[in-house]
């Protein structure tokens, strides 16, 4: 198991000012041999899209206060656009949505099962982290593909985040019941291996996997910084 | 109770190929002085739009395929996209989205329970046929509101359409299935009641209420003839 796959892992000294732009530009030479062919990456990322997508309905559906649900629905319609984008863009690219998102099915459902979280709290808070993280981890990715088709799809990732209304919507409901901080800590911290492994499978390794896994470390120690710094945003220590 | 009010409506001879924008000027005067204020109009719509984009994110959730999940994904684009204009329009208009709605929580919600559907095939005709007559008597009465407002606010609930979509995965439901076809008839005839009661309930009658009943009926018999032309394009019988 590589040193990025640890559940507790040492809170990395990333620069926290630094821009989401100069991110991308970092890991892409790092990710670029990794990247899986377009209809699969597109596949993929439209399923978890949907995934994601449908965890948000679900944080909707048992919002406890109409204001919760609204400001949740300006998440889930950013993260819908998304889902529908790569299917619009699994057409130009000549296949069919429900073929190319077949294969990754069984896999994301399973990783929905481990991520479901218990309550409203847990839901949001899996619909906060999740999404952040594999939205980052594709705009990665996507800046690895072909350069014909690179930056479009990039694009899709990146733009207006639903993340700054869940924060807020977590933030609020953390402040009205200071208790659901350890639990929500403690959820927070198991998310994060599950959501590594889902992103780790997208990428195609060599024969030598061994020392592609460490030669990728730095792009999960990213995200991984990233994923930190969700949870301090919401007084959570990661 | 009016004569719109039936379980079993005669089949209104409309002429089925009027297009769309001459129903709107046709009851456009009929409906403008029964018009709730606008932050009312707005509050219920903005509700009863998300309720019906929390149905068809059930339909998704419970797909039977990939295929259907993305296909009822365009229809739910485009709800939660009506809804997410109407929260806007209430804080272009001074309000607080989740004031405005707060009052409809209630009846809507009851409402919801009343069309909820036993199985995925009732979930999406429900869908199907609420979205239809309540999008088109949304359009019809705000054309009905202030001037400044009418034409910005009929727009949300105008343009690109879910239904098509929605059409297409029942008609091959039916198809691969025809013994769904007695069973969804029913459901669809009993949806037709409830859903214009909600809409009903939406109008601010005068003193008299019944001739103000008798006056509407025209605006109720156009909406039962569009839902009936929904039923007969999946071949169910109204």
């Amino acid at each position: 198991m590589a040193a990025w796959f640890r559940r507790n892992p040492r809170r990395p000294e990333t620069p926290r000012l630094r821009p989401r732009a100069d991110d991308l530009i970092t890991t892409r030479v790092d990710l670029h041999e990794f990247a899986p062919p377009l209809l699969e990456f597109l596949g993929r990322a439209a399923y978890v899209e949907l995934t994601l997508f449908e965890n948000l309905s679900r944080a909707i559906s048992s919002a406890p206060t109409v204001g919760a649900k609204a400001t949740i629905g300006g998440a889930a319609e950013i993260t819908l656009a998304r889902h529908r984008a790569l299917i619009e863009e699994i057409r130009r690219a000549g296949g069919d949505p429900a073929a190319a998102m077949e294969p990754f099915i069984r896999p994301v459902d399973q990783f929905e099962r481990e991520v479901h979280g218990a309550d409203w709290y847990e839901v949001l808070v899996t619909c906060y982290l999740t999404t952040g993280f594999l939205d980052e981890f594709f705009a990665k990715l996507a800046s690895g593909l072909d350069e014909r088709d690179a930056s479009r799809i990039a694009a899709i990732f990146t733009g207006p985040s639903g993340e700054p209304l869940l924060a807020r919507e977590l933030e609020s409901a953390i402040e009205a019941n200071p208790r659901l901080a350890s639990r929500l800590a403690m959820w927070g911290r198991r998310l994060v291996g599950d959501t590594m492994l889902v992103a780790r499978s997208t990428l195609h390794f060599g024969p030598n996997h061994r020392s592609d896994e460490e030669r990728i470390e730095p792009v999960f120690t990213e995200l991984i910084a990233a994923h930190t710094r969700r949870m301090d945003a919401l007084g959570l220590t990661a």
